[in-house]
């Protein structure tokens, strides 16, 4: 089969490799119907994520159909479709006991083109695939679905749920890219009061206010001054980092009220300094995390329910073939406007 | 009447100044009959909390007996026994409202010692005094009281109740000083597996055991590998900073396990690194405070049951007359083995 | 002044009573702007609450205007325009110290128009009134403002908060009376995928679909049949009963798949029967409350966003003087299609 | 092999059986090495569960040795110790992907010694067993694990952690038979002010002051004059029902303060009242629920640190071919003084 290969830092191909096959009781192989390339992605490329090897096929997010599982496989059949997550879990461990499945400790959490080869192939093999494959109803497109596989759990566990937001709060989204857009989609669930969304890109503050943001703090505004201006000089509720620089994430703990919480999503590279000669006395929270993908069934219901509209991510669409184009458009949001590209098999 | 009065960095004198009254209808006026030395006073007399002014009277820490009250106040009356928190609260504002008194926005918070005179005298002015200070039962003794007004809450507020103590845990106290033990003591409320003490001191570790603690990390040892070795290798669930250098929190964000927390106490003078490059990516929580006080009619009952022990916390005892010497023994531990020091009117 | 006053089981009328005048410091004297009339008034007037006393001048929802303050009130001055909520609340008793006004200890929780005079009148009294008594922005209407008293914070405390509705979440809101709608308007501010509406009367069913419910059950259908329906046979996640009968109190109980919650808002008069037989074994939680106003000042905030459109809640205006003719109005919903009556002094 | 059969109400043998065999992929086998009555089975026997059938081997609490493992089992095998939990647990369903793995949808919940064969036995076949069976530490004893099997986390899910008991709380336990004495046992863990225990046997009411009540309510005395006298007249914080009786459990929600809870343990059989026109307005919380084992690691890990002992509730000890004297002396307390009795493997 065809897959996109790291080749080591700045290196990837379209190309040709074996294809995978069931090697644990609990695998599914499936067919890749509709992936999507993910922020992560162009960290690895960037040779942010050492424990990536070369050779690996990346990916952790697509829709698929089972072609074949393993004798330990009790919920899916060939024929099923599928929503690849991007997180395994064993099912069993103290972790997966309480649906800390990001943190699984025998041989789950973040894999797939990570620490095995994922999904940006004709077919990808998944590992304990009854907890970590989703069966889709027939209501649910392909498009939407992928969606799930990482980045609306990611903003609504890590971000939202984490952030602890609340009718009637205040909150802000540092970085308003496709995982602060769509923290701003599922923060809407919980009737803030004020969305405010703060990036350097003209082009994103829009989406922003398109995905439910009322307020855009432009590059030259001061982000302090207008959410004092909303919430009677005490600061914001919530402030989630959607961005992953040590800069955005202190501009973060700089922006809440005392007793405000600071959710962090964003994939870091580099140590942050914090301010606890200021922090220490304002009652504050800080949370970090990767998602558990726990919520993932509840955002399923919620495309079917009309909920949740993700179809205003998808800013361009490929064949699997293009996937080096693909790759060229999304890693130049500036010039090409994308949000979320998917790539389908035609 | 005399008073503990700053005179500005590295300045103190036990001196005349005019006696306290009423100012607004909400205050009330005790005669301090038991009277503490807080770790925060000597960074006030260090020159660390700038906005304390010259001229001050210091102390946020007494028991004393209620001489006149102000026309509003419902709940006291001349001759009434209290505990003066050091934390005073409107009663009134968002903060108030959901219990968060330390946040208090009305002219609250931390006032006493701090922005208006303190308790380290004969006389002290208490604003708010329907709810910041504690009628107390004949069974309490002031001398158990008085370690209720800052250190019990903080510690357990701060410190037990943010990190989420739990039975079975594992919970790491850096920094056993006073407020480290009264972590320890009220951690155990919940009965977590393991206490495990660090501290550079080995007259501090000893009385961490005496208060608690199960394990002592020696200033040789590694932290890291004593609580990898109770925890199979995961981490502490909960790490309590007690200290205030970056140092101490930076090792308390390396000692936790995924899905951990830290819990700073320490009043800190300026920033940590906050190591983000591997944090974000473990579901770790941090949280920083200043007490509420909301806690302290819980813990004056324990005192009352016999639940929270807290008399092994006086190590010396003086007369009023006595500031200038008890700051000496207090401010010099390693000299003199002091964890509390105590002076009462005589 | 003219007051609505309460004569004993069925009697009721609009007299002349003497003006209400400061007796606790705390207290303030405010003019009766708007007041409304609610379904415990004719509870009252049905003899079901006998701890009222005839002569008792009845009403807990008003907005109006301050026109005497006690010594010790701060908040508040003669001019401002106030909220008075249906609790009154000390604000030093170990509930409100927790923010559980409505189990005051110190002559608090529901006193208006129960135990002191309250305020369908020209004027009224509120005890504590810098706690009781929420000062309105000129951008709140006095119609929008005085459904804030008791019947939107009782059903989002006591109905949406209690029974913990979730994004995704089946809920069930049985009696869908103004207290109902209520209910349902405030659960959609946590994004449930079903709000399912149960009443005998298809007006109201009406009314509920306006207000936000998606399925409405009507007198003839199964309930567990349509909510077996959308819930793949489990049952509803969360069971509003608002209506204060032993049937649909019953009805709630078998309505929920085993880990859901059934949250009473009604006021009973008689015992229900609790199917321990059937429900031991089903995880659930059954919650009932007086409602304790901690969410007023944030629903306040959501009239202003425009988060909370309540205006469709009033069907009927009065003056003052009609308040007979209000009442007879607001007892006869079926022939009146009454929701909320609204009576404005003119 | 032998087993305890049932035989129809009232009906009981300990007879030969077939041996039990792998029948699907995630079944382990083991022999039973100590096992243990519940008072459930007595229920069984009186024809309260009608869904258990006619020729059913019992029990549902056992330590034993796996002697065979299915193919789909990944942490087990033969010769390893486990304990094996009353739960069955998929872990695929929803409720066991949020650790309710007492509610399973997929042919889990209770399960041994109820829908299909137990362990009282001496071999038994274990579902679903790398979730269900838990392997034991050289350091636990079968006789401590073997009441980790029901008894201790269904005392500390149900009645402990539902109840949310706190450290000051006033806790009654209504009924101190074992589940009671477990539920005392297990409070403790979180420091309540008082625990009081509620019975009709005197002997009973011994056994709980040594299990930790430090106050017994005898048959003659009022018990909520005993609680008031230590509430200031509130009532409790928390009451746990653990008889199963309608008078019990309304005793319960009459003893408690306005916003306390009553978490039910007990197996009803029949309907309870429950006195809403009192409960309406006080802020009550009422649970129920069948244990779901996800605090069994916890619970093992403090038998190892010594934070639970468990020893002094077993009065009896039994050869597996004693079991129906065993079930005479369990079902007669009164007259046999018999907490738990225990048979062992010879």
């Amino acid at each position: 089969m065809k897959a996109l290969v790291y080749g080591g830092p700045g290196e990837k191909s379209w190309t040709e490799v074996p294809d995978p096959s069931i090697i644990d009781p609990g695998d599914a192989v499936i067919q890749v119907d509709t992936v999507t390339i993910c922020g992560t992605d162009l960290h690895i490329l960037g040779g942010d994520v050492p424990e990536v090897e070369a050779g690996r096929v990346l990916g952790h997010e697509a829709v698929g159909t089972v072609v074949d599982v393993g004798s330990g496989v009790r919920e899916l059949i060939p024929g099923d479709r599928v929503l690849a997550s991007c997180i395994s879990a064993c099912g069993l461990c103290r972790y997966c006991r309480r649906s800390s499945y990001g943190q699984c400790l025998n041989g789950g959490g973040w894999m797939l083109g990570h620490h095995i080869d994922g999904v940006q192939a004709q077919y990808a093999r998944l590992p304990f695939a009854d907890l970590s494959a989703h069966k889709l109803s027939h209501r649910t497109t392909d498009e939407a679905a992928v969606l799930l596989a990482d980045i609306l759990p990611t903003s609504y566990e890590v971000g939202v749920l984490n952030g602890r937001v609340s009718p009637g709060d205040t909150v802000v989204v540092v970085g308003v890219g496709p995982i602060g857009l769509a923290a701003i989609l599922t923060a809407r669930l919980f009737s803030p009061a004020h969305i405010i969304a703060i990036d350097m890109a003209e082009s994103r503050l829009q989406a922003a206010k398109q995905f439910g943001a009322d307020i855009a703090v432009k590059p030259g505004d001061d982000p302090l001054e207008v959410i004092y201006s909303v919430t009677e000089g005490l600061g914001a509720d919530v402030a989630i980092e959607a961005v992953g620089i040590p800069g955005t994430f202190e501009m973060c703990t700089g922006l809440i009220r005392p007793g405000g919480r600071v959710a962090n999503i964003g994939v870091h590279g580099s140590p942050a300094t914090l301010h606890l000669e200021d922090l220490w006395i304002k009652n504050v929270t800080i949370t970090t995390g990767l998602v558990d993908t726990f919520s993932t069934p509840v955002l399923l219901g919620m495309l079917n329910t009309g909920q949740l509209d993700v179809s205003q991510m998808i800013t361009h669409r490929f064949g699997l073939d293009d996937f080096i184009e693909a790759y060229d458009v999304f890693a130049n949001p500036a010039g090409t406007g994308a949000l979320k590209v998917v790539l389908n098999r035609r």
